[in-house]
């Protein structure tokens, strides 16, 4: 007879077929059981889409099995609301389950409990706090801004930082050459990265020296993630690469353009523009960053994968707005007079950031680092 | 019944107990076995002392084992000369062995198949390459000083080079502190790394910045290693901590001493004076760090640990002469003013040294990388 655990890893297993499509929605595996035999499983696949738990109720039926007396393992509490759908905890309590297994409570405000509360009262036994921490770990974005607003302070989402480094911690010559540092594989787990963010956030800089698409080129199902160009002083223009691809770019500053980017209406791309508060602290006018992420979290936007140069990086970093850094390490030296990777001008040794280790892998030839912020990490529920 | 290979196993993990004592002399094991049995096992201790073979030998008859029609399994092929000690290779004859199974040919031009050769005269059965590679890992400083000797070139000991380093590559703050950025794991590896390694490097800035003892202190029966002090100018003078500790040291210079370094008789630390060629492309004359090497080797160093500053750690990577970077990562940020792990003034991407993953592991809460430079095993056997 398996476990409850065996149970909700493979929900697990089921959720993560969302990681490139739910948000703004969380991702989240079902599976129903009855006998020790799995009779139905499902996950959260899009937006406005059937949730989980109606995909697994449903899978159920469609196998010809009758939902009376099982179990439901669930990767989230099941909603009490109605939203796009009608609230999952009810559909539960009209399959006839006997019994949910819940991974953790779901931080969104609209829920926080009452899913379970519901089922409870509906005389179905209901155990919470199975594999927790592995189930947080598909949606960092939705707990991180759902947690905050129902702390009532101003919801961000998760912020991850990339960037591929030599051994001596170098992204680039002085010249600006880079490509390539890392190998084919890394390059890949960056697209992966990408697809699974909501919004990439560069720098004018980037734009204008490297010229890069940063759309995903992986064959998944995902949506285009939104591309935030931080670009303060309206210094690209409508040749860009990044606007020759499908989806949507938003161009960051404090100050309105004197004249828009305008591109043909037959394009994909739809170029918009946001105005943000400004930074203090500087002779020019520069984007508050937090203000950014915010107004980013407002629009539904989960998780943010930051891919630029040292000096934006270095922004976020000392501005304590990275949750998570994703370094890739190639095996080379590109000395001492090659592009730091964040520029943090320190000058004691109390002024640094310590992280915490979540991960550390080959990728291909190279290594791959994943660390998260100990600050926030602090602050976090 | 337990293949050669599980034997040969037993053999290194038996050789790894002369990790720190047998230089010059290579770390060997031996593992004697007759009808599926181990009948005797022995490991090298110390040049002058007794070899593997003959240990293990001797261990058979302690224990009242005849090794009559035993196979023997040893790590390196056994020697033919003599040299402090008797010939093993007659040793396992006389103790009328059937069958040698050796890990690997001893590089060592005096030997070098001359040992497997007088067993397979003497009618015994030999079979040689039973985790050849994994056996080699035993001896890096040994297996490459003689392979350039049996190959006519100046034999060159194995360099190891270590660097403490926070995730953005630096080792220090512009203002010179550095303590601690890794943790107490990791400088207790470096101990060990200290107590492998016949000679340790370091400049004279090190020594009158940082006043480090460089000395082994955990508690092995092995030699402090040849502490190795490069300063080309004399700057350095008798206060310096790393003469309070016992053992050699070694002060490196083109140029003869004005006045030397005198320490008390009874002193347990000898300090002595190498005069090296003088490297060309500079204004002032400097240790031309090859010729150290070389003159090292001549010695009997194998393993050499280079525990110093980014211009020498730069110095002897640029130059081609590290074979292996160790690389302990902390998990911070120390920022773009602090001070780089490697002086190496490059330009384009085709001047980066490239460099082949080892190993990958954490010691504490810091990470552990070891490289091989391609240069090298390019060159290698």
């Amino acid at each position: 007879m398996a476990s409850d655990q065996e149970y909700m890893a493979l929900a697990i297993q089921l959720a993560k077929q969302g990681l490139y499509t739910t948000s703004p929605n969380p991702r989240v595996g079902c599976v129903l059981v009855k006998n020790d035999e799995i009779i139905g499983q499902g996950f959260h696949f899009k937006a406005g889409e059937g949730h989980a738990e109606v995909n697994a109720i449903a899978d159920a039926k469609q196998r010809g099995n009758d939902t009376q007396g099982a179990t439901a393992y669930v990767t989230l509490e099941p909603c009490s609301h109605f939203g796009r759908t009608p609230p999952c905890a009810q559909g539960l309590i009209d399959a006839n389950v006997a019994r949910v297994v819940g991974a953790m409570t779901d931080p969104n405000p609209q829920v926080a409990g009452n899913g379970f509360n519901i089922l409870r009262t509906a005389g179905i036994e209901v155990v919470d706090n199975c594999l927790a921490a592995e189930s947080a770990k598909l949606n960092p974005g939705f707990i991180k801004r759902m947690s905050m607003a129902g702390k009532n302070t101003e919801p961000l989402p998760y912020v991850r930082l990339k960037m591929a480094t030599s051994l001596d911690g170098r992204t680039a010559m002085q010249s600006g050459e880079s490509q390539w540092i890392t190998g084919p594989e890394a390059r890949a787990e960056v697209q992966r990265l990408r697809a699974q963010s909501c919004a990439i956030i560069c720098g004018a800089d980037s734009v204008l020296i490297d010229d890069p698409s940063m759309n995903v080129r992986i064959e998944t199902d995902s949506r285009q993630p939104l591309r935030v160009i931080i670009d303060s002083q309206h210094r690209i223009n409508a040749d860009a690469n990044i606007f020759t691809h499908p989806g949507k770019v938003v161009i960051v500053s404090p100050v309105a353009p004197e004249s828009a980017i305008t591109r043909n209406e037959s394009d994909a791309c739809s170029v918009s523009y946001l105005q943000t508060a400004a930074s203090e602290n500087n002779d020019r006018q520069q984007v508050d960053l937090k203000d950014l992420l915010v107004t980013l979290a407002r629009q539904g936007i989960n998780e943010v994968l930051i891919e630029s140069g040292a000096q934006l990086a270095g922004a976020f970093i000392a501005q304590d707005l990275v949750d998570e850094l994703v370094l890739f390490t190639a095996p080379t030296l590109l000395g001492s007079d090659a592009r730091p990777a964040f520029t943090l001008p320190f000058e004691t040794m109390g002024q640094q950031i310590r992280w915490s280790w979540q991960d550390v892998r080959m990728v291909g030839n190279d290594l791959k680092l994943v660390l998260k912020s100990q600050v926030s990490s602090k602050e976090k529920p």
